[in-house]
């Protein structure tokens, strides 16, 4: 298999090259990675010709998808490679400009499904960053060294503290307003107000300033933490690392384990990792995703999770989901509803899970929960259909349930097939259910599921641990539907059917309106509000028509505009 | 002036027939209003010809603006002249339908802006509803005779109580996403999963169920909260709106104020209201609307606000802004900006709230706070740039000076311009800015404006009375610039021109963002989330494209589909 930027050469359908989301630092070409201790430092650094498809320069530090691939790849290995670093100290390595955002020529060349996509998982990544800090003992410093610009603001706003230097050629701007016509689309917006929280109409100034603003008027404005003069920009960045660092929860002395390339076995329409298959049906338009369940018991200890180290079941199956959801998504847009199907024994995930709740204090074993989370969030923004089917034979048990909580649907078999010996199949509550992974509204998929019944909760959690058949699933408001062999075949197929019938933009409307009962969050408000909205403006003439400001920038023509207000 | 049917036949712009939203139940075509005690009968018997424009037939109880026009002003004529009335029947005056909801062909007809609007317009009604139900004393109950459908379920959903009656014909449906590849538009999805809590894979089944749900699931499911044979659904609701008009904090004996017809003059590009004036600047465009002060104080007792009715200068004034929100709303899409002024005696605006805060258990008093809290919320949600300008002889003073908190940029002149001899413009906070008017986020203007400096909030609260000038006011937070003459008119003309420069769907995506710091409400939520992903769907072609379903209803022929997910 061969990597060239993020473009897996060998898997070209219909002559469009697929994107692949792995890679590793001695292959990256826009960032360094280095160590300092328990700093490691991420610099920017856009090679111009690097980019992910032809058709534009990365010049002033600008950034594609490539890019951002890069960075998250680069956040995972800080995460599970070096544990004893406790900060992350991001700046450029060019010597005139932080970052001008997000390239320009590249989005207005793209499709509208790319710029989505783009957006979204450069959304994730950021709030990775902050899940990050805010539960994984990992701060975040942004030394703005230049112009940062658009989604290199964006980027910066994702860390715990920005210092800026305080000369006449640094500044933050967010210009998408008045130069592109489109929005800040990388929770920027929502970060001035919701999490920077500054005032109003300093946002609305801001926003509508192309050149942004700097120096003492940026601080007093909340939109960076701390001046400094440029001479004294890495060390005081430094400085405020390691005192961020200080109280860190990560071992100083840990010893990391290695994310080795997953490598997944390609046959036909399947895709194979260790403890995941997917299986693409282009008629019915459906993936679906078998989770295969652990063969064996955990490691005893926490010394054997670490000698397991990529192997360690629970993580190996985080790492083959977020990469069979991330191919998905971006490779394949006519596929629109996920089948999730578990194959195995209830009682080794069961031991699985007991063995992240008994050493959750341990480094690894944390990360190993928090990426399940992010995966697992990934799939409450993704804008496919999420069905799940429980069959006998499968494992739906603890951090397994979480796909049948996630799901859109959910169908489960009472009984058994004709000619089928197995067990009928059964579900389980685990602990982990009531609190390890909450969505992006904050709450827990039983507790947005049980908004309106906080006594079916309470029921819930008494239940921990028991095998419940489809009936008594169905009744404690664990699965949609249970219907019997008569009707399973015909009614999941109907179900498949009729949603592959539907118009795929309304489904995406629609589920994205009915996932996220209750509060909302940071985190949902941006794949919300602001991306609902940015997916609209991407829409619109104003900004993407012939004559719109992204499609004509750089022509030396201003975009023209419809200046009516919808 | 001439009405007809909502659209004011003396007022036409480029030969399209303006807009009009005032109406009296004499001239309602759709609905009936009628009165048993304390208890209003709202009945929907919409008239088939009556369309608000030509090119459709509102068949089946289905409607149109018009018909939520006319709901709107029944609304606002129970809440003023009828005080007795404690709670609305809604039902429906056909023998075999409930509604049909929007009417499709008209929404397949409409150009985008008119079906963003109509739905804007159609959230804020259900909205008042609830606000009414929780604030004014006033129950909402639905009794559903036959079928009730996407907007028409929608209408009931927001009522406190749907009885449903429990036959073959009648059932509840959203058929949106399987029949027109939109979305049910006016807070259906959220009011399912956020009021109601229905479970969100029960209500993913819902929503793709062009037939909807009937009987006992419809019960079971929390769609409806009671069943009753066909034959008691009128007895049954009207022994639920009795319940629920027990408690009510209106008067029984109340005695109601006529809302005369407002009749605005209008003068070329000026609409003259007797305590507002609203003037074009078509080059601009911009809409300036100047606020007049109050000409005396209040009336010293209750009996004298009641005696001087729609004329009470707090009610008068809600009643002229609300409706040139709306007529610019909806015959102005291409002024961008409303520039906010004001002109007149602080002193007097302050003895106004200080009448409204002294009277607020009255009824009166009461319903015209809430309606100054409606109006308000409007601007909140309104695609156009909000800018408050601050002058000498200006009096932005307590409930006024939430124009300038709900400005996207407030200016105010430090000093005076050279041969004004006024002294210098002040403004002051009142008790009304710390709780009366809420956003639709459900914090105040202020307390959203200060989320990042709770000091801020305390410190202006000590301040209330207090007249500010510019220094003080900007020091406070409470305007965003204050230039001094040298710079005042250039500043604001720039800013002016500057906001007609850009792109008017970047603008309102960028605002709709920066204006909700902060938690969200059911309200916010259905104004930022959904409704940013319903302008999405309507501007894609799956939905309202030469092939989308939208467009094709009617036709026989299925719209065809872009099958890729985004």
């Amino acid at each position: 298999m061969q990597y060239n930027a993020g473009i897996r050469a060998d898997a070209c359908k219909a002559g469009a090259a697929m994107i692949s989301f792995e890679t590793a630092p001695e292959r990256y070409k826009h960032w360094r990675l280095a160590f300092e201790g328990r700093l490691a430092v991420l610099t920017l650094d856009v090679k111009e010709d690097g980019g992910l498809k032809p058709g534009y320069e990365l010049k002033l530090n600008s950034y594609d998808l490539g890019v951002d691939i890069e960075l998250h790849d680069a956040l995972q290995r800080i995460r599970f490679e070096h544990p004893e670093v406790a900060a992350v100290l991001l700046t450029s390595g060019k010597e005139r400009v932080f970052s001008a955002g997000a390239n320009i020529r590249m989005l207005s060349q793209a499709s509208h499904s790319e710029k989505v996509n783009f957006c979204k998982f450069t959304n994730e990544t950021r709030n990775g960053m902050e899940d990050a800090s805010r539960h994984g003992g990992l701060a975040f410093v942004c030394a703005v060294n230049g112009p940062c610009a658009g989604g290199g603001y964006e980027l910066a706003l994702a860390c715990d503290w920005i210092v800026m230097a305080d000369d006449g050629n640094t500044s933050v701007s967010l210009p998408e307003v008045p130069l592109l016509a489109v929005l800040p689309g990388t929770g920027g917006l929502t970060r001035l107000v919701d999490k920077r929280m500054v005032r109003r109409d300093r946002a609305d100034f801001f926003c509508t300033t192309e050149e942004g603003l700097k120096g003492k008027r940026a601080l007093d404005w909340r939109l960076v933490d701390e001046l400094v003069p440029r001479s004294k920009l890495g060390e005081a960045a430094r400085a405020r690392a390691r005192t961020l660092a200080a109280g860190s929860s990560r071992p100083a002395q840990g010893k990391g384990i290695r994310l080795a390339p997953l490598a997944p076995v390609r046959e036909g329409e399947r895709i194979l990792y260790p403890h995941l298959r997917v299986s693409l049906d282009r008629s019915l338009r459906t993936a679906e995703l078998t989770i295969l369940g652990p063969a064996a018991g955990p490691p005893e200890t926490v010394a054997g999770i670490h000698a397991s180290g990529a192997e360690f079941w629970p993580l190996a199956l985080a790492r083959a989901l977020d990469d069979a959801i991330l191919h998905l998504r971006a490779n394949e847009p006519e596929i629109g509803t996920w089948v999730f199907k578990s194959e195995g024994d209830a009682d080794l995930v069961d031991a699985m899970d007991a063995a992240l709740l008994a050493h959750r204090s341990d480094w690894l074993v944390r990360e190993t929960t928090l990426y399940l989370k992010r995966v697992l969030k990934r799939l409450d923004v993704s804008s496919r259909t999420i069905l799940t089917l429980v069959e006998p034979g499968s494992c739906f048990c603890g951090t397994l349930l979480e796909l049948v909580l996630a799901a859109d649907r959910s169908y489960m078999l009472a009984g058994a097939l004709a000619g089928d010996n197995r067990p009928p199949a059964s579900l389980r509550l685990g602990e982990v259910n009531f609190g390890a992974y909450p969505m992006p509204n904050g709450l827990t998929r039983l507790a947005s599921r049980f908004l309106g019944e906080p006594q079916a909760l309470e029921t819930a959690r008494a239940r921990i641990g028991e095998a419940l058949e489809a009936e008594a699933a169905e009744a404690a408001g664990l699965v949609t539907f249970a219907p019997d062999e008569i009707d399973w075949s015909e009614e999941v197929r109907l179900a498949l059917e009729e949603r592959a019938s539907f118009s795929p933009d309304a489904l995406s409307g629609m589920e994205a309106s009915l996932r996220f009962a209750g509060p909302e969050t940071l985190e949902s408000k941006i794949f919300g509000r602001l991306s609902a909205w940015q997916n609209w403006i991407f829409q619109r003439p104003n900004a993407t028509g012939e004559a719109g400001a992204l499609k004509r920038y750089g022509t030396g023509q201003r975009g023209e505009f419809d200046k009516r207000r919808v």
